[in-house]
């Protein structure tokens, strides 16, 4: 199945000149959804971990399938004043400003390895607050994995950087 | 296994006589959260549905779940202005306020039946204004899941009142 036809495109959304890559199409059908769960099942197959991280809100979608099916648990990565319990939080830049993203303290051990999941990777600039959130608890980013990567945009290029593992299951490049 | 035990309470949060329900502990358990998942696969049983609908963004969890396990498509209703295209919306009272739920147009199609998911029934409010969206659509409401029931705050009545069939998996009381 081509995964990458399933993800409609909107174009000039949210501003002109974006092309907005749309996932609620893949997993309104229930093939496609049952595809992009059973790789990244796949995917993560390459990694150990002990917990599974979603980050907000549509990472939550992919991550909690890919926690239940490989019988890991599930953390949340959170907006900010969204987690009831003590967090730790990390500031991320936007285009303009900033925003931050938030885990329970205890959400994770340190020494764990965590599988952070998301549905796209744009400039990273949200999986790696997450990572350091990982670290920050002591705990260490066994791997990121996401639906869509968007190579122009420079994610994977900064993920490398880092030396961050990650997957992803279908490209959009100058299209 | 217990599972209203895995549930944190926090008391005072968002504000002083609020006894918050934090389900982040039970998902963040892998046993908890695979028999959690099992369960509402169990309580869907009892209904017939073309389409899952999970609630943003802790309904994402437990929907995306049960869409994949009883192999449905998953229908994402969001917070306003998340979805690229063209949507229809319904708005909400909030306690101050009010608030909107979109999805999109053609996320559910006339005649479909649609079981609505979300982690928590407090007042109902965000449930009664995803009935609504369903309907909008022409669709039905097969019926409502929820992983935790707060019934004094008044939900499970206004559901019946409108002769919504729905199940829970854990209640808090009086507590």
């Amino acid at each position: 199945m081509d995964l990458k036809q399933m993800i409609r495109t909107i174009p000039d959304w949210p501003k002109p000149g974006i092309q907005f890559r749309d996932i609620t199409t893949l997993v309104n059908d229930a093939d496609a959804f049952a595809e992009a769960c059973r790789r990244l099942v796949e995917q993560a197959r390459d990694f150990e971990y002990d917990r599974v991280l979603g980050i907000e809100s549509r990472g939550f979608i992919f991550g909690s399938v890919l926690a239940r099916e490989t019988g890991k648990p599930l953390v949340m990565a959170r907006k900010p004043g969204k987690l009831p319990a003590e967090t730790v939080s990390e500031e991320y830049a936007l285009e303009y400003g900033t925003s931050k993203l938030e885990i329970h303290r205890d959400a994770v051990l340190p020494g764990e390895r965590v599988l952070i999941v998301d549905d796209l990777l744009a400039t990273g600039g949200t999986t790696l607050a997450t990572a350091r959130l990982v670290e920050k608890m002591g705990a260490k980013v066994a791997a990121m994995l996401f639906v869509i990567d968007l190579p122009e945009v420079g994610g994977r290029k900064n993920l490398e950087d880092k030396g961050y593992p990650y997957r992803f299951l279908v490209e959009f490049e100058g299209e």
